[in-house]
Parts: C-alpha cells; sequence; structure tokens
C-alpha cells in the first residue's frame, strides 16, 4: 500500500522547512477537514472560517467539492471508487498546502469513514481536524441550496448521499459543529477557539470582532 | 473535454479573491513550469529560486516529481498516459497554489509539449511561465546525479526520456535557462529578473544580495 508504483524516485526536502513557513505566517499550517451531509454547511462555514482567519493575517484556503470537482477530479463521478479516489487527491493536495504553510480547509461529503482515516494518516499527529457539520438529514433537505434532495428525491441523482448511498458519521471527530443549532457566527467561533486551543493559530486571532 | 464528469455540481467563489491574496503578500501568484531532461537541473534551480524569494518574503513553494510521486501520482507510472495525466494533476494543483497567492514552482521533465501547452491553458494569460532548463543530453548523462542514465543505458529503466522517450523542447518558453552555460547563481537571477520585467515581484525583491 506505502509503495508508490513508480521506480528510480527518491524524496527530496526543500531547503525551505515548513517550520520555516510558519515562523515568518505566525500560525501553523493545518488540516481542516470539515464533512458533513449535502446541505449540513460544510462549504458555507469552510468559507466563513476562511475570511475571518484572513481578516486576522492568516495563510489559508478553501479546497472544496465545486472547484476541485471542475479542475484536478474533473476525471471523477460518484461511485464509491471514484469518491474514494475524490478524496484521496485531495487529501494530498491539502497535505501539500499544510506544507507550504497554510491552514487548508476541505469541505467534502467524505462521506466514508475510511477515506477520512486515511487522509488522517498522511499527515502527522495533531495536523489533521476532522469537523463534523452535524445537521439532522430532515433540515439539510429543508435547506436543499441547490436543489439536489429534490432531484435525489425524485431519482434524478443517483448514489446520493443520505438518501442512496451511505454516510460514515465520524467516530472520534476533533470538533462537532451543530450547524443547525448555532448561528453562522457562533460556528465560526467554535472553529477559531479549536484552533486557538490547539496551539495552530495565536489567541489574538480568535478573538471576537465586530 | 471541458465538461467535468461530474453532473450537479456548480462553481463558487470564495470571498477571498486572489488579489486580495496578492495585495497582502505584496507580489503577484503564477506558476513556474520548470521543464528539462533529467539532470538539466530543474529540481535543483526551483528550490534555489524557491529559497531566494522566500528570503525576500515571498510565498513560494516548489512541487516536484519526486515529492509528487509520492503522495498526489502515486498511483501512476511513466507510461505516455500515465505521464500526461502526472502533468495535468500537477497543473491543476499548481493553479490552486496560484489561487491561493502563491508563486508555484514545479519542476517535472514533463516532456509532451501538448501536456506543458494544456496546463498553460488552464490559467489567465501570463501567469504561465514555461521555463526551460537547457542542457545538453550529452552533458545530463555526464552529471547524472541519480545515476538514472546509467541505468537506462543498461535497459534497467524502461521509456527513459531522452534515451528510450522522447522529450520534445519548448517552442515558444517564456524562458530559457541554459543550465550548462550559467553558474548556479546566474541561473537563479536569470528567473528572478524575468518575474521583476513581468510584474510578478517587485523590483527590489529581485536584486542581488550576499
Amino acid at each position: 500500500m506505502n509503495i508508490p508504483k513508480s521506480r528510480n524516485i527518491t524524496w527530496s526536502h526543500s531547503d525551505i522547512k515548513r517550520s520555516d513557513r510558519e515562523q515568518r505566517n505566525g500560525h501553523k499550517g493545518a488540516i481542516l477537514w470539515f464533512t458533513g451531509l449535502s446541505g449540513s454547511g460544510k462549504s458555507t462555514l469552510a468559507k466563513r472560517v476562511e475570511k475571518a482567519l484572513f481578516a486576522r493575517g492568516c495563510q489559508v484556503y478553501v479546497l472544496d467539492g465545486d472547484n476541485i470537482r471542475f479542475g484536478l477530479n474533473r476525471d471523477l463521478g460518484f461511485s464509491p471508487e471514484d469518491r474514494t479516489e475524490n478524496i484521496r487527491r485531495i487529501g494530498e493536495v491539502a497535505k501539500l498546502m499544510m506544507d507550504a504553510g497554510m491552514i487548508t480547509l476541505t469541505a467534502f461529503i467524505s462521506p466514508y469513514r475510511r477515506d477520512r482515516d486515511a487522509n488522517r494518516e498522511l499527515v502527522p499527529e495533531g495536523d489533521f481536524l476532522e469537523i463534523f457539520c452535524k445537521c439532522d438529514l430532515a433540515e439539510c433537505e429543508r435547506r436543499d441550496p441547490k436543489g439536489l434532495y429534490k432531484k435525489a428525491r425524485a431519482g434524478e441523482i443517483p448514489q446520493f448521499t443520505g438518501i442512496s448511498a451511505p454516510y460514515e458519521e465520524p467516530l472520534n471527530p476533533e470538533l462537532v459543529v451543530a450547524t443547525d443549532e448555532h448561528s453562522p457566527d457562533e460556528c465560526v467561533q467554535l472553529v477559531l477557539d479549536e484552533l486557538v486551543r490547539r496551539g495552530i493559530v495565536p489567541a489574538e486571532v480568535a478573538a471576537p470582532r465586530d
């Protein structure tokens, strides 16, 4: 499993280390892996956290299903195998961006526990924060921001997570954000507080602002 | 060709624009696509440029064949199809990192002209700089830093670029760096000067230093 297909390659380290980048940026790199049902607010929350961190001077970037699927993973569909490969590649990209010093937020349904766990294994302990955007299916379906549940119920979208494909809830996520219980601002603050608690960003970064 | 396999996806823009990131970083994002034979000095030059730009305060990162092939592209070998997919994915990752505000350097043989051109097409005009590391095959083979030419001549590595697989030289690269004619420091300066000339970094960034 851990042997690349290619032979005759060697790992070469850059002269610039991740720690050099982190020192300059004033915060650590990390992967914030948002997971949850369609409509649970992953992408919205990730973008609000990005905005808050950027406003506070952090190097931060969001990878999300929509922009990744138009580019890197345009060759992949929604079969179980393709979903797994989708999540694998995103984990690798997030790892590279973290190595580049960024707080990298990913907002994908990522329904399979083993796929999320595999990405957690890619990076050192503590660098991967699984953030479960917890929201009742009924509420997700009520929100239905993209009209996808309606289509799925009508049988127009096969393998739709929560309807005709499984979602495996995280067993030990670093953070649970109940997006149907908190306001958007509260959800952002929960994430920022967790980043401070873990020493990823300094405390002043997470202080509430107008 | 331009239709992703997935349906029911929409492109969503982040609130934080690339221009916001560039303004903060004090330089533009860009892709510096180093191409050339094995042993032509791509990776060495890219890392020296990275070091120089980092020392001058830039957000900069090197993607190279060695670290990509242990991660994102570990499922790919060296067949023509796999080489093309290898380069396609790297182009997409470089685009994401550029969008995150970084000067992204890629150091891959990338032997096929159409693969490099496809990556150029991914991004707006002027954002993709093809940098041809020009070096005679005989000199690359003399250097043979990883002992690969020796193995290739012995028939131990199939499809080795320059020996048993083609290398298509760039027709209109943004920059040619003859690594067999200039010192390493001169090569770095050529790249820095080009970045200034194109307005990617401010002039003071490229000023020679001790």
